[in-house]
């Protein structure tokens, strides 16, 4: 199999500093074939349509665009709108050339307890766009998040509820992204990843403690204690074979100049998934 | 059934600046009939015969003990000596009148990223040292804890896990506690309350945003966005009837004068649970 290091994607945020022109020119001069593109980025570019011509100037590819979903709203008209987001998120990654649009689902609407009623938001915002992802040939990855956000940014959050969630939609319009940072924990990865439909596997590292707020405390591949290998062992036994994407939310990387942040991570990815040749090999 | 705010327990914790004695006393004043106490406190009141008798002349009984479990350890001699420790919080618990020990498992030894290898020293060490609960008529409760804490504190993170080690071991002597805190958010909790064997229910709950370290950020019951009413009628369907224990790990709670945290819980806890009759009942 084609070894981490040439199948990485950058995710934009890892390079939060960076425009979209500059993170694709800082990848192809690392050596990384692949970007996973951010809309608030994109929008600052001039649209999906520069976005994607800056992409194809450094001669990358678009792995996945971050993000759809947020789903959960307290009244019709936010649902509504959040649909109508959607689709403008599915038409951007159209225009982009990437066939996967990352889904973070949402938490739950201002003042509200009840989960299970935000859980059939994100159902029924899903099913109002699945046939809009189909017509502009877009994939929608439902990426569950660590239950840490289950309040705030996604009540999807475990892998096996993601997998739930996907099989109530066409196979071929509806699948899940596996991140490190958020499943590593989970007891009951291993079984869920084989039998997930997965569109994109992140990598990133849970390191400890969390800073305040939990948000922007992920560590590089191989900072901190999430088992990586076991993970990329795993999706790629259940048959993964696409880019592999670094998203790391971290105050310190993004204090980091990004030259530097991308060669460290071509020369560490392999070990730190496990899958570099040994001296013998 | 008994309403909560007469089946009410303070967990120490929650008044985490007064001794066994303070808090013994600050509860009966309360009209709380039952304790939650921690070792080391225990340890400050002179040990477990000393606490016992502040407990029994403030004319309470104690719901629990915090806390056995942190088997995890790097080396053999790491994890017998969390053996021993674990059989010492086995005599303090029936020394102190109460038949449930919380056990607060572990997380990953230093260094390692070995999750199953961590989840099985936390059954080797249960398996280690149920005999001597047996022999003590102690009850062992595993306390699944929130996954952000899976690597420093619990590698048992969610309610389907413990119950499933749980089993492993006779009904008698194992079984699980139940905290809102760590699994409001988990989609399969009510399916997993309903096969649960409980020793115990904690309350509090989820605010955010979380602060640096996420471990002293929770709130009183009521004040943030788990759904203890749907938890309350969960554990209360499927038959436990036990002490309900307040256990708020919370730098503003700890820096409210206790009366005054004991009086907002007793007055507010039945609302808090969806317990209360409504004015026209």
């Amino acid at each position: 199999m084609t070894p981490p290091s040439e199948r990485l994607s950058l995710n934009q945020i890892t390079t939060n500093r960076w425009s979209v022109a500059e993170a694709a020119e800082g990848c192809a001069r690392a050596g990384i074939g692949w970007i996973g593109l951010w809309r608030d980025k994109v929008a600052d570019a001039g649209g999906a349509a520069a976005a994607a011509e800056a992409v194809r100037a450094a001669g990358l590819r678009v792995s996945s665009l971050c993000r759809g979903g947020f789903f959960p709203a307290a009244d019709q008209a936010g649902r509504a709108a959040a649909i109508e987001e959607n689709r403008r998120a599915i038409e951007d990654a159209a225009a982009l050339g990437t066939d996967v649009l990352v889904l973070v689902c949402g938490g739950l609407p201002e003042g509200s307890r009840d989960l299970a009623a935000a859980r059939e938001m994100v159902a029924d915002g899903i099913a109002a766009v699945v046939d809009d992802a189909a017509a502009c040939g877009v994939r929608l990855g439902i990426e569950p998040l660590h239950p840490m956000f289950c309040a705030d940014r996604s009540v999807i959050t475990t892998l096996g509820e993601a997998n739930d969630l996907a099989e109530r939609f066409p196979a071929e319009w509806l699948g899940v992204v596996v991140d490190a940072y958020h499943v590593w924990w989970d007891p009951y990865v291993e079984r869920e990843i084989g039998r997930a439909r997965m569109l994109g596997f992140h990598i990133d590292d849970w390191v400890l403690p969390l800073p305040q707020g939990a948000l922007l405390g992920r560590g590089l591949p191989g900072e901190g204690c999430a088992d990586l290998p076991r993970l990329y062992h795993t999706v790629s036994d259940a048959g993964y074979a696409g880019p592999i994407e670094v998203e790391v939310l971290s105050e310190s990387v993004w204090a980091t100049p990004g030259e530097e942040v991308l060669a460290r991570l071509v020369s560490e990815v392999d070990v730190a998934l496990g899958a570099a040749r040994t001296a013998a090999g």
